[in-house]
C-alpha cells in the first residue's frame, strides 16, 4: 500500500522532471545538426504552400477532393536530404503512373464477362498483385532503391482497380489523382532543391574525411597515452573515442549512398560521381577501426618500456596519425594525395625500426611480459599501416 | 560509330542473361528465409479480405468512398514481423485520432473570426504544426519508436483541418476515416497475428545464439588453421568468415529489439521480457568480433611453432570455443549455464599455460619473430576470454 503510494506521488516529480530536461534536449538536437531546424520550417512550407490549393477557388475546382493526395505526397515524399526526397518522388510518380495503368487494364479486362463474374476477378487479381510485389520486395536490390516504389505500386493497383468497380469514372478519377500527386511530388522536391538544400553526397563525403580524422585523432592521442600510468590517463581519454562511431557506420553510409546516387550535379560532384567508390572507402576505413577498437583494449594494462622503445612506437603512431590526416584532407579538397606518400612511407620506416627494435633490443633489457603486450600493440600498428596502405589507394582511384 | 552498334547488340544479350539468372535469384530468396514466401500470401490475403468492402453492398454503404482507407491502412501497416505490425499499426491509429481531434479543433477555432480570416488562420496552424512534428522527429528516442505516428499525425491534422475548409461535415468525414483506418489495421494484424505468425523476438533471440555459434566456429577452426600452410588452407577458410555478418549487426539487432517490444506474450517470451538485454549482450558480441577480425588478419602470416605451443594454442582456442557454444546452447535453451564454468574454467587454465610457455620456454627456442606473431594472437585470445566472461555474465542475468 505504502510502496504504490510513493510510485504515485513519484509519477509527477518523474514527469515534472522530464518536462525541466526537455528544453535542453531540444537545444541538444538542434546543435547536433542546426539543418534540422532549417528541415522542419521547410516541410512546413511546403505542405503550407500545397494547401493553398484547397483554399483558392480556381485551383480547387479542377482537382476536387484529390487535392488530397497532393497534401498526402508532400508529407510523405519530403525528406532531410535532395536525393533521398528525389528518389521517394521519382518512386512514387513511377510506381503511380505503372500502377495506375496497369490497374485501369485490370478493371476494363474484370468488366468484360459480365458483373457477377467482376468482383472475383478483380479479387484474384489483386490478391496475385499483391502476393508477387510483397515477395519482390525481398530482393537485396529492389529493397534498397525501389522499396517504396513497390509499396505505391501495390497501392496504387488496388485503388484504381477496385474502387474502380464502384467509380465508374475510372478514368477521370486516375488522371486527377496522378495530377495531384506530380503536383504533391513537384512541391516537395522544388522546396528541398531550392531553399538551402541538404545533399547526402555532401554528408557522405564529409562523413568519410571526419571518419578518417577520427582515426588520425586516436592514432596521435594513442603513441602518447599508451606509455602514461592508468591513474593519470582518465581526464584525457574521452577526445581518443570519436572512432567508435565509425564500427557502426555501415549502414549510415549505405543509405547515404543511396540517396546520393539520385541527386544531379551539384557544388564540386559531377552527375556520376562515383558514390559507390565510398563504400568501399568505408568498408576499409571500418576494417582500421576494428584494430583500432583492439588497440583501445590494450590501454588498460599499464606497460613500462625503455625510452627508446616508447620513442620508436609514439614515432610511429604519430607519422600513422599525420598519413590519415593528409588522406583526409585530400578527400576533403578531392585532389589525389600528392604528398601522402611522404608520412606513409616514413611510418612504415618507424614500424619497421621498432620492430627491428623489438627483435634484437628487448631481447636482453625487458621482461617477458612487457614483450608480449607490446608486441601486440606493434603487430595491430603494422595491421593499421596495411589499411592505410589500401585506403590511399583507393582514394587515387 | 562500331562501337555503338556493339553496344546495341550488347543491351539484349545483357537483358536475356539477366532474366536467365531471374529464377536462379527467386529461389535464393525464397530459400534463404522461406517465410517471406508465407509473408507474401499473407499480406495478398490482407489485401483481398479488406477490398471485400467495396464488393458486397451492405458493407460499402456504410463507409462509401472512405473505404480507400481501410485498403492503404493495410497495405502500409503490414510488415514481416507481428511486432512491426503491432507497432505501425498502434502508431497509425493513435496519431489518427490525436490528430483528428485536434484538426477537429482547429478547424472550428479557425472558423470562428469569420470566413476571410479561416483560411489564413488554417495556414498558419498548418505551417506550425507541421514545423514543430517535423523537427520532433530528429529526436533519437522519437525516431525509434514513434516516428510512423508523426509523419501520420502530420498526415491527419492536414487532411481533416484543411479539407474541413471544403466539406462542410468534417466530423462525420473523419468519424468514417477514423473507422476504416481502424478495420484496416484490424485486418492486418489479425492477419499477421493469426496466420503463421512471424516473432521479431524470436528472431531476435536466435540471432543471438547464432552469432555466437559462429564465434565458436570460428575459435575451433582458427587453432588448427593457424597453423597450417598458407597453401593447404584455402578450401576450408569460408567456414571461418561466419562470424563477419556480426560486425554490421547493430541495426538490425536494434530494429528487432524495437519490433519485439510492441509483441504481446508469445511462445517463452513472456510480456515484459527485457528485449533491451539483447542489445548489451550484441554490443559484448560485436567487441568480441572486432577480436576475432583482427585475428582474422593474422591467418595471413606462416608461423611455424614448437609442437608444444601448437598443442597449447589449440587447446585454448577450442575451449574458447567450447564456451561460446555452451553459451549459446544456454540462450537457446532459456536456462542459466550451469556448467559453462567448467570450459570457460578450462580456457582461462589453457590460456594461462600459453601465457607462461611463452614467456619462459620460447625464450630459448624461438626466433622473436615468432614470439611476436604469437603474442598478437595470444593477447588477442586473452581478450576474446575476457569478452567471454562478460557475456557469460550478462547471460546470467
Amino acid at each position: 500500500m505504502e510502496a504504490s503510494v510513493v510510485v504515485v506521488e513519484d509519477e509527477p516529480a518523474k514527469i515534472r522532471s522530464k518536462v525541466g530536461e526537455f528544453p535542453g534536449k531540444i537545444k541538444k538536437v538542434a546543435e547536433d545538426d542546426p539543418r534540422r531546424i532549417v528541415h522542419s520550417f521547410k516541410v512546413g512550407l511546403a505542405i503550407t504552400l500545397v494547401s493553398l490549393f484547397y483554399y483558392f477557388d480556381p485551383l480547387y475546382v479542377g482537382f476536387g477532393s484529390s487535392t488530397m493526395w497532393a497534401v498526402l505526397t508532400v508529407i510523405v515524399v519530403f525528406e532531410f536530404s535532395v536525393g533521398a526526397t528525389l528518389g521517394k518522388g521519382l518512386n512514387r510518380g513511377l510506381a503511380t503512373f505503372l500502377a495506375g495503368t496497369l490497374g485501369f487494364g485490370a478493371h476494363h479486362l474484370a468488366a468484360l464477362p459480365g458483373d457477377k463474374i467482376q468482383p472475383i476477378l478483380l479479387g484474384i487479381f489483386v490478391f496475385i498483385l499483391a502476393t508477387t510485389v510483397s515477395f519482390l520486395r525481398f530482393f537485396p536490390r529492389m529493397k534498397v532503391r525501389y522499396d517504396y516504389g513497390l509499396l505505391m505500386f501495390i497501392l496504387t493497383f488496388c485503388l484504381i482497380s477496385v474502387s474502380g468497380y464502384r467509380d465508374e469514372e475510372v478514368l477521370r478519377m486516375a488522371h486527377k489523382r496522378v495530377s495531384t500527386i506530380i503536383i504533391g511530388g513537384f512541391t516537395a522536391v522544388f522546396v528541398c532543391i531550392f531553399i538551402y538544400p541538404i545533399w547526402a553526397g555532401h554528408d557522405l563525403h564529409n562523413l568519410a574525411a571526419n571518419n578518417l580524422e577520427n582515426l588520425a585523432t586516436f592514432l596521435q592521442g594513442f603513441g602518447d597515452e599508451y606509455f602514461t600510468k592508468s591513474s593519470e590517463r582518465e581526464s584525457n581519454k574521452a577526445s581518443l573515442q570519436g572512432f567508435k562511431s565509425i564500427l557502426n557506420s555501415k549502414q549510415s553510409e549505405e543509405s547515404l549512398v543511396n540517396s546520393a546516387r539520385w541527386e544531379p550535379r551539384h557544388g564540386r560532384f559531377k552527375f556520376r560521381h562515383p558514390w559507390k567508390h565510398y563504400l568501399k572507402m568505408g568498408s576499409l576505413t571500418r576494417q582500421c577501426a576494428y584494430r583500432l577498437e583492439a588497440l583501445n583494449g590494450c590501454l588498460y594494462s599499464d606497460v613500462q618500456a625503455s625510452p627508446e622503445t616508447c620513442a620508436k612506437f609514439q614515432e610511429t603512431c604519430t607519422e600513422l596519425g599525420k598519413a590519415m590526416n593528409e588522406l583526409a584532407a585530400a578527400i576533403k579538397t578531392m585532389s589525389p594525395p600528392y604528398s601522402h606518400c611522404a608520412h606513409i612511407a616514413k611510418a612504415k620506416n618507424a614500424a619497421g625500426n621498432l620492430n627491428s627494435l623489438l627483435r634484437t633490443g628487448l631481447r636482453k633489457d625487458i621482461d617477458m611480459v612487457e614483450i608480449l603486450a607490446v608486441a601486440t600493440v606493434a603487430s595491430l600498428l603494422l595491421d593499421v599501416l596495411a589499411c592505410t596502405e589500401k585506403i590511399s589507394e583507393s582514394i587515387h582511384e
